[in-house]
């Protein structure tokens, strides 16, 4: 074990794209636990576009991550040292122990031993897959028969949300930005259709790829893209905004659509929501989710990306549609 | 009785502010109703923002009024000839017989006579009543110590909404446009506070009226309104999208807030709705409003402006903040 734990540390309040000296990596010596603390080393960090949003002094769900704070971020980590009885060295843990590769913990949720790789319990059966869950099925209330558009479809939440409403009987229309990524979905995730966004007008293939309208838009972009889903609205339709990833890196704020007046013509409702708010219902998710991954019906991708040091290139790869699946830096090897 | 009618045709569609020669007014023969239709003549017209919208080829919940073609509009009216045995001259209506003094009709709803007067079943009890009922309770869904907030607080449906407020056990704070209107709101209405949006910062104003924070939006207005009310909204608030008076006027679209992203932060909702999809519902409205009025609970106000030839001027004091509640044109004597 080296005796140094490589963090990074928020300088800046990024404004619009992340500059480089906006996070700077440090190096630190591993801290020791104290009492009824335990020390984990981190094997995998989950990468989402929500990190942009707590580096900035915007009102948002959580406080923003603190100047000269370890970078906040989701991990799946092994206990190294315990000073808590409920923790052995060998337990693997997911919490929130930020962009570092060891951390002193107060809790983290231990997961069971089972055949599944851990990756999984950062993606489909982690908070990515239960963003999918609960806001498709819980905000979207997606009924056999209806349509359903997923923005951001091959992404980590988008590629489930397809896949579950496929489960629930519906139609399901991705948008995604390259023909590899839309192939992706339509074969492997099973979508109806996909629309490239780079290379179409997307208003115009939604008419095409969605014949009876949409019911169900599950939100991930915002921006124009959003806008044209809106303009193909059915009446009484569902919007479960989940994100808007093409404004985080923006200035100041996050612009409502041009055609907002739409909610109003078609009686149609926008409903923000975010996974934390979902904590006591996770049993509900884990039931469905972990039949539907062990029979197959539910897939998932993952990117990964080695070395803590590589956290904040590989962040930009959501903005630039680097990535498909979910993606993670893989920190050290798991056990 | 005058052999003429005096209609108002849509001859172009406005942009922007409505134009003197948008709509003319012409006089026709009085005609003739046909085999089982009705002829109307008119005693009040209804003007509401929703009009505006009308006459705009926008994408809307109706089809918009054609060029050439009366304007639309919602009427009370006296049966005054019947080839229609379910209709008897003397029998008081409520339609949509348009901008005109006498119409044709096929079908309308009849009174019931009873002493209230006429023009409540223009307003409290009628279609603007309703909105405000089932705007508020069936989206708003406020609970009894929540903060409502109602914009264009002294209109028609804002001061009944604020009155329901009131009934739910609510603090209730409205927007208007004038000292006088806020005074009469609070005095006359029973709101818990008013913020005059021509004098004072609302978004600081709501911060100070809305100690506990905004739970429920009553939108009449949109804009920048919309905004300041968006700024000081709770965890889960709803938001009931009633109109967005502020843009009837603009060229174009009506755009979304620009701080959309609340509704994510805030996990909060916005619904829009139109009164015609609870038409199926009116009994429960008017089981609870006929009690409210007639116990005092629920108070309401008219403006009244004389002559068919005055419905264009007046119409504008709905985007100038010249009238207060209801505003009807009174075409003719009530029988």
């Amino acid at each position: 074990m080296r005796n140094s734990n490589r963090q990074w540390i928020l300088r800046k309040r990024p404004t619009g794209d992340i500059q480089p000296g906006d996070l700077e990596l440090v190096d630190s010596p591993i801290p020791d636990p104290g009492p009824n603390q335990f020390l984990a080393r981190t094997i995998y960090l989950s990468l989402d576009p929500t990190n942009r949003i707590w580096m900035s002094d915007i009102e948002q769900y959580m406080p923003p991550v603190g100047l000269g704070e370890v970078m906040r971020g989701g991990t799946l980590s092994v206990v190294v040292r315990s000073n808590n009885p409920a923790y052995e060295p060998g337990d693997i843990v997911s919490g929130i122990a930020g962009w570092q590769e060891y951390a002193v913990m107060d809790f983290a949720q231990k997961l069971p031993k089972t055949g599944v790789p851990l990756p999984a319990y950062m993606s489909v059966l982690g908070m990515t897959g239960a963003t999918a869950y609960f806001g498709l099925l819980d905000i979207g209330q997606p009924k056999s028969g209806e349509t359903v558009v997923v923005s951001a479809a091959a992404g980590a939440v988008g590629s489930i949300v397809g896949q579950i409403a496929k489960i629930k009987g519906c139609r399901v229309v991705g948008i995604a930005g390259s023909d590899e990524k839309c192939k992706h979905v339509v074969k492997d995730f099973g979508f109806d259709a996909c629309i490239n966004y780079k290379t179409e007008d997307v208003a115009k293939a939604l008419k095409r790829e969605c014949p009876n309208g949409i019911d169900v838009d599950f939100e991930n972009v915002g921006g124009t893209i959003f806008e044209a889903v809106l303009d193909n609205i059915n009446m009484k339709a569902r919007i479960a905004l989940c994100g808007m990833i093409s404004g985080y890196n923006s200035e100041g704020q996050m612009s409502g659509p041009a055609n907002f007046s739409m909610l109003l013509m078609k009686r149609a409702r926008v409903e923000g929501f975010i996974i934390i708010d979902y904590f006591p219902r996770m049993g509900e998710f884990m039931a469905d989710m972990a039949g539907w991954v062990a029979s197959g019906k539910v897939k998932y991708d993952t990117t990964i990306v080695k070395g803590m040091e590589n956290a904040l290139s590989a962040l930009n790869m959501l903005f630039t549609g680097g990535n498909t699946g979910k993606l993670l830096i893989q920190a050290s090897e798991e056990p």
